[in-house]
């Protein structure tokens, strides 16, 4: 059985909802962030990064979000969560999650975690005040240029739009109005409702 | 015919090397940053982010480096750049890329780049000195946890290859000598003398 380690809050909620949506059959695992266990002995084996997600298979240990998004997407392809045999709409999915990964949850990451890049707090404290002004950014470009509908690729639901969710869920504390970005605001309601995600949201509170 | 945009120096070569690994039909198109060619209009519309690479394809555009390298890989299968059928195999590559992409070519571009995450001087300039130790990081854990060798992944070529080669080549530049990592500097030169890595660095220079 697959084992998914997370914690509350972060962006392993993305592959917590695809492997619900997924249908799949896994244990979720909670890493106490409190406690700091992401950076203790026990679980540096399992992720050396010491961060969630991490995706325990048969076969080994996955981690990254995409990574892990696109995995639960081919081994469980009756629910259809990506174009598996579509390499253009494959690519436009992995450029979306790409971006989110590398450039979207990055900027946010400048709030909680600025020591990450500096160990000076005035830095620290200033990269926290531009969080707002790159995150209303990078939305405004996936609300005007990313976002097809009703579903971020079109028509539709997959591995993109979990993701999106769960970096969307953030724009409050980022200091961001969601209100801006009616697409993804509306996006983000659908998504709520739907029942696999109130089982995971539900789960994880 | 697919249309490649680079600017040399920058994480595009490693889709360009995978290109020319894949022997794809492809004219690749500098795009000048000493004239800031990537912010503007004609560029703009190619890539709204304002970055490279961006592959044009004949159904439309991808952009960022895990995406168009998979891409290049799932539509040159002789190629044999990726498992495409092995979904944890791929899985392993896909973690890789996506560190490469979040976190090391992150980590990295706080030298360059730092007034993407705050206005003031000497919080860039904090930034900046922070970069050594946090590329030295990953760079251990990449020799430590994650190259198999003699490839990144094993036994394989994969395009895991050309991405790490192409940020390994930065790390004198970040202040982080490459001898503390001798697997992936052995890496480094055995891919430099590959036949489709030489012409890919003649054509760029
Ligand atoms: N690129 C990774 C990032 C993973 C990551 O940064 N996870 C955060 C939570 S959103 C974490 O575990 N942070 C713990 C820490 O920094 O100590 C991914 O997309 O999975
Ligand atoms: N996540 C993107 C990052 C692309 C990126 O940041 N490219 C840099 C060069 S390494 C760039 O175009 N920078 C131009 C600029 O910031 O103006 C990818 O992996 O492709």
């Amino acid at each position: 059985m697959l084992k998914f380690y997370f914690a509350p809050q972060t962006c392993a909620l993305a592959s917590h909802l695809a492997l619900e949506e997924a249908g799949a059959v896994y244990e979720a695992i909670r890493v106490d962030f409190a406690k700091e266990e992401q950076r203790k002995p026990d679980y540096l084996k399992i992720n050396p990064k010491g961060r969630v997600p991490a995706l325990v298979t048969d076969r080994g240990i996955l981690t990254e979000t995409p990574a892990i998004l696109f995995y639960i997407a081919q081994t469980h392809p009756a629910a259809n969560l990506a174009p598996l045999n579509d390499a253009f709409e494959l690519g436009r999915i992995q450029a979306f999650n790409s971006y989110l990964c590398s450039t979207v949850h990055v900027a946010h990451a400048h709030k909680p975690r600025g020591y990450r890049w500096a160990d000076d707090a005035a830095a620290i404290a200033e990269m926290k005040r531009k969080v707002p002004e790159n995150i209303a950014a990078c939305f405004a470009l996936i609300e005007d240029e990313m976002f097809a509908g009703p579903f971020v690729m079109g028509d539709n639901f997959t591995i993109a739009d979990p993701y999106l969710f769960t970096i969307a869920t953030w724009l409050e504390g980022d200091g961001v109005d969601p209100a801006q970005f009616p697409k993804v605001l509306a996006h983000r309601n659908r998504m709520a409702a739907r029942p696999a995600f109130r089982r995971v949201l539900a789960a994880q509170a």
